[in-house]
């Protein structure tokens, strides 16, 4: 019987996760961090950087259809989209699903992961060699200034912000530098953390955002893969709003692909509980 | 510096969570079950039976929120409201913010739970000297027994479901009598597990309970103390529906005590992700 174990702190270190381990399927340090695959019997293989779990098979589904339907279906007609981060591939499967889409750019800083990925985890990467799909491995912050008036849907599936390189995809100019990258129908969704061991940079996060885009709205998932269950992305547009220009007959085209994700779930998840417009100062 | 650890493990008992422990405020075995109260820095007082948590001070106003609000703002005026289970005394206190109950009867089997509450949870038993409340510590599959056509609510607020006493708060009959005990106008809710570590018995509240009455939905929360961070709950009724018959103008009342529901959290309740409508097999 195998007792190994894998434990998760969350911020603050008073508290955390534990899984069992079935296997250690592989383990290097990258430039940027250190990247471990694990077989696991309850979330079957997770992947974790620098010892936090980033993405679990078993419910891996719920942060990516989020991330991506939410702003995809609220767009008249994606074509042009940049993923910046999302190395497991994720983002990339959800965001091809959708007919309307001719190209994709993944730019994901670290070109371990996206190997670790193509080799370890065959339920994200998938569409990796989809030929929508273009691979860059480089600096998000720095790719994204080389565009504008280009993309239809930018989706920043980031890292945890840290005041090192991934805190660079939280800053103001950064969300300044998409603004800019999208056209005038452009939506844009970014993980912003979760309202309870993470308050400080989901305020900061989704403050900054709302400075820089015309439209901006907070969204809400039950996404258990991350401590403590509940997550938030932050929608924003240059005027397109989340709700009335949200378009859910398109769903039908791949509801069946749909494990989360529905038109009840895509308003709902705008409902925000008072504690958590507390923290971001609406009323 | 303390390192004192608690652990808890999910069931299958290939994963779980720890926190760190402060202070061990208090620790008994009762008649049911073994109780402890806890000081940790991360969620203020946790209160735990047999090693699972009950109650964390930092974010049991989710849970007792859900269970209470969310059915009685769709009664039109509840006077008479029991409560089974709810030993912690969380639930009555959002009862009794209702400015039209009259009687409350909390119906907790272990009197124990009730006077560690009283003695070690003052925020969550902060309502027990209420001359609205009645507390009654017998076994509620009994005591439900003895009412016909009387409560407006039936607030079910359980343990985990098990073969033993905590099981028989999820039978059929539990369900038949719980419908017999209410007016016509009634409305019921109760805790149903969640959708990812109980899977098998949230199938099996839900069915029994929409067996049992004419109206059933399920609706879930963002509910941290609970791993994995999902919470479900079932509103039933004779006839009632909770969101035709929501009457949000009443939240007006007392809106400023509320940390988690409001008007739209109400509504987006019972918006359900497409696995979750699998797991209970509606469309």
């Amino acid at each position: 019987m195998n007792h190994l174990r894998f434990e998760e702190y969350n911020i603050g270190n008073n508290s955390g996760i534990f899984f069992t381990i079935d296997k250690f399927l592989y383990s290097t340090q990258s430039k940027y961090q250190r990247i471990d695959v694990f077989e696991t019997p309850e979330f079957g293989r997770v992947f974790t950087l620098d010892g936090l779990t980033m993405t679990r098979e078993s419910d891996e589904f719920i942060y990516h259809e989020m991330i991506t339907h939410v702003p995809m279906f609220i767009h008249p007609n994606p074509k042009n989209v940049l993923i910046i981060g999302g190395g497991d591939g994720g983002t990339s499967r959800e965001v091809l699903k959708h007919p309307s889409v001719e190209n994709v750019i993944m730019c994901e800083i670290d070109s371990d992961v996206v190997n670790v990925a193509k080799e370890f985890l065959p339920t994200t990467s998938c569409e990796f060699d989809n030929p929508k799909l273009k691979i860059i491995c480089e600096d998000g912050s720095k790719l994204i200034k080389k565009y504008k008036d280009y993309f239809d849907v930018i989706i920043i599936d980031s890292t945890d912000p840290t005041e090192g390189q991934g805190g660079l995809l939280f800053t103001e100019e950064f969300y300044k530098d998409c603004y800019e990258a999208m056209t005038e129908n452009g939506v844009f969704s970014a993980e912003t953390e979760d309202p309870f061991l993470h308050k400080k940079w989901l305020k900061l996060a989704y403050n900054r955002i709302s400075n820089v885009f015309n439209v901006s709205n907070l969204y809400m998932g039950y996404v258990p893969q991350y401590p403590p269950g509940t997550w938030t992305w932050t929608f924003a547009s240059k005027g397109l709003d989340p709700i009335k220009d949200f378009n859910p007959e398109k769903i039908k085209a791949f509801e069946s692909e749909l494990k989360y994700y529905n038109e009840s779930i895509h308003i709902a998840s705008f409902a925000l509980p008072n504690f958590v417009k507390e923290l971001i100062n609406i009323k």
